[in-house]
């Protein structure tokens, strides 16, 4: 049996632009005499649909689109990802459903029976888990249909109760097919292969698994898509980030020599290559093709512009230089050189009037008041305010460029430089962000290396630096990592060795700044715990703070 | 028996002041005779306490803090909420638990069954189902404790496959406790009421209801703490929006006389009193006292200051006049006889002249064209930025004045007037702005009536009305309602007899509109579906747009 297995960028909503890709899938996989092709979970309406779920109106669509779609399903059978309604008087109102579709019609509907209901994931909002348990006879062959998380309750830490495929085996199938939606961030691509390889071991079943790719807002699918015989054989591995296409067949998967298993791409690459696509996918999903954003001479707006000329190319960004009385002489440089040297254009907008306008206007309220966090805030809002201006005249996408740790710590300003319709590297700490600015100069200097190696600063007063403020960011990304990602309590980072005063402030700083996380732009997930959706946490509490 | 009923306003993560609230109320029903006293669903640590609850160190202050509550507990029992670490190997870490502490320990737990997971609960997330079923002797009495959702699966139309009461009323109790957390909307009180009297008249069983008061963030509980009888008679019931203690006599309830049911109140009061009660908490669990806000003229920003200095106090609130050259002159004295008839102080600061320096700072980019949304967003940025100046400089918190109808269509300029730490309106539509501005005024004008009666405007063009670009704004309403609240897509609308034309544009505006809800302020939740977190959805979609 040849079974085509298909990576597809889809689009939220857009049953339209889903079915046209599922469609020519499907014509493909025909021609290239495939039995079956195998498309992701909730392929017909994009993952995650979240509360579009809600309604009748988009769920009639997705059953509408399954119908179409089952219709070209003559001469190959097909299994794709939809949501149904969930015909009985209990439970929720739908199922997280693969439909095998064949002879032109829906076979067969398979349940989701494990609901991820963690970080990012929530579908226990939406989804009834399934508790019937039937495999599918096609062509001789029995299949074992499972949806991303139903292969992922094995080994020691079990998050549910049940496990499917322990149902499923009892019913003797020869392959394992998954339908996933499981999203990129730096650790996935080793647990997920894990995942997959225990299953194999456990069953001595081949596998076959299509997996999403593409951007949703700030969750990026990077796709690998694989399969992999009953003896652990990696066999197929399709590529991250890119849509692909492609068949294999189970008897000959069997015997077929050994796939020669990729070359680990480093952390720091995946992590660039997954916010390249990011920014790609919310220009192109959206509509928009141009993007604005403040450069600072400073390396977190100089990186997220190497980032968006990447993703848009040159000519559909502008770098706008802010200078104040504060900015350094090479600060203006800098921006001007990384600018050169990528043929972006930019403009020089000088923020000293509107200060003095605003200095004048406020001067009968803030008489005989020293300068302080305020008038440094009315900087940082006038250039949010100039950029958010252009963005309006000229349709760009404002990007914001504000990185992790300082996403984390608070240090930003609300409504200005905190402005943005995408935070690029809002789940990328300052140190992350050093290390990938030199993966770009790797061969040649991109970035000015006087960027990378300067003292951080927001020059918002006289030779101000982060380090007056923060502890080195040394110190300071590893105390966050420890304590957004991994989730360890101020005892606990304590004994690890950290400075109990530095531990307690940053802890304060984190928990205190939530209402200004609340007001920021998507940001791009890259990491196992990524502000956001998959954050969710009490404004008003008092916890640590 | 005599069982006491505590409802406090609880704060999160505050386990020093819940703590101290717990033991006053241990320490009081002990002198009033009490035999036990019942405290909410996860009163230990508030509710909801949400990504809190994955720090170990967090579970382990709710262990801490609940063993010096139980030592408070000789010659009294109570019932406690507070969540428990799950000891098998398998589901999710934590149970959302009861504790029954008696003789200065604890005697047993009891887990919630049923964890509510849509609209504004996340209770899968963290928490596993129980699975066991007991009952609690005390003194003679057998007593059936259940958390909050538990009573809920009764009915057509059921959430759940399982029952708690269902396996507990074969262990033939003598009383039904619920501790919860139950927020408030407009229709909680009746849907909450009617369940709560179908468990009574099912079971047979008299019930003592406990919940929580209080405002955490956006979400506001109501109270609203109840004992009734077995044969359905309400024997106690506690005010809203305040917090209060009282006890019932479990053999004297079932022959009591009938506590005349409470006049229902309006809905549009009851909206009024839950806004006061939200700024009110929301400074006082932050540590804040004082606010500021824009006062235009117009109607959400009287209404918004009126129930800021109901929360606050006069003293409390400063009110800023920010005219342009587009402020018609009833603006300024609308906003300023309103000022007056509150004896709250303000400030005119016309923005006329940082207006001049961003046109002369943006001339060399926007030579030759014409004035448009940009300029318009130029205006509601610079009032945004002298407010946030004000609030930095005195450390006020800018109260958001948008309604949800702005919110809903994008109406509203993001970093300008959708600025602000709390959003008070975020969640009452336009009409319902005015119906509540009627309530204010109903026996004095407080409100200016010009500010009532004249056509909205936003004043950022000469002669600009708000229908100018949106329909009739109870039209608006009413089509947003059906959409937002009730789910009903377009084809449903347009059945209604909504005009096509309309429908599509509105919904159109709504999709296309989330990447601004996304950074919105958190908004009161005074409706059955409000925006925040009750309300996900995905930003980059093609879904009726």
């Amino acid at each position: 049996m040849k079974i085509a297995l298909a990576q597809i960028n889809y689009h939220i909503g857009n049953f339209e632009n889903n079915e046209i890709k599922i469609l020519d899938a499907i014509r493909k996989a025909k021609k290239e005499k495939a039995d079956l092709v195998v498309f992701a979970e909730l392929a017909v309406s994009g993952y995650p649909p979240r509360d579009f779920l809600e309604f009748d109106d988009f769920i009639n669509k997705c059953y509408f689109s399954l119908n179409r779609i089952a219709k070209e399903c003559d001469g190959i059978a097909a299994i794709v990802g939809s949501p149904t309604r969930n015909p009985g008087t209990k439970g929720k109102d739908l199922f997280n459903s693969a439909f095998f579709l064949s002879e032109g019609e829906v076979k067969s509907v398979h349940h989701k029976t494990l609901l991820p209901n963690y970080d990012i994931f929530d579908e226990y909002r939406y989804f009834e888990a399934n508790s019937v348990f039937e495999i599918i006879e096609f062509k001789g062959k029995k299949l074992a249909i499972t949806i991303c998380e139903d292969l992922w309750n094995i080994g020691d830490d079990l998050l549910y109760r049940t496990n499917p495929m322990d149902e499923l085996i009892k019913l003797e199938p020869d392959v394992m097919i998954n339908i996933a939606a499981s999203p990129f961030d730096y650790t996935a691509e080793t647990r997920r292969k894990k995942i997959l390889f225990e299953n194999v071991e456990k069953y001595k079943l081949p596998l076959v698994y299509v997996n999403h790719v593409g951007a949703q807002t700030e969750l990026l699918f990077d796709g690998g898509s694989l399969a992999i015989n009953s003896k652990g054989t990696l066999c197929k591995e399709f590529n991250y980030f890119e849509e692909d296409f492609g068949i294999v067949d189970l008897g000959e998967m069997e015997t077929s020599p050994v796939v020669p298993e990729r070359q680990k791409p480093e952390k720091i690459a995946l992590v660039h290559d997954a916010l390249v696509m990011g920014i790609n996918n919310y220009f192109g999903k959206l509509g928009f093709t141009k993007a604005i954003l403040g450069l600072s001479g400073g390396i977190d707006s100089a990186l997220t512009l190497v980032l968006a000329v990447k993703a848009l190319g040159n000519n559909n960004v502008r770098a706008i230089l802010l200078p104040s009385q504060f900015s350094s002489g090479h600060s203006i440089k800098d921006a001007e050189d990384l600018a050169k040297n990528l043929d972006v254009p930019y403009d020089i907008i000088p923020i000293e009037e509107p200060y003095q306008s605003f200095d004048k206007t406020l001067k009968p309220l803030f008489e005989g008041m020293e300068f302080n966090i305020a008038e440094e805030n009315i900087q940082a809002r006038i250039r949010g305010l100039i950029l958010m201006a252009l963005s309006n005249k000229f349709g760009y996408i404002l990007l914001n460029t504000s990185n992790k740790s300082e996403a984390a710590v608070g240090y930003g300003t609300l409504y200005g430089d905190m402005n943005g319709g995408l935070s690029v590297l809002g789940d990328v700490y300052k140190m992350e962000v050093f290390e990938m600015a030199r993966y770009i100069n790797r061969e040649q200097e991109v970035i000015p290396w006087n960027t990378i190696t300067k003292p951080p600063s927001a020059e918002l007063r006289p030779d101000q630096k982060d380090s007056d403020s923060l502890p080195d960011y040394d110190i300071l990304d590893e105390i966050l990592f420890q304590y957004i990602e991994k989730r360890r309590g101020p005892n606990e980072l304590i004994q690890m060795g950290f400075d109990a005063k530095v531990v307690h402030r940053i802890l304060k700083l984190v928990n205190t700044n939530e209402y200004k996380r609340y007001q920021t732009p998507p940001m791009l997930r890259v990491s196992p715990k990524a502000f956001g959706m998959g954050r969710r946490m009490p404004i008003v509490a008092r916890y640590l703070t």
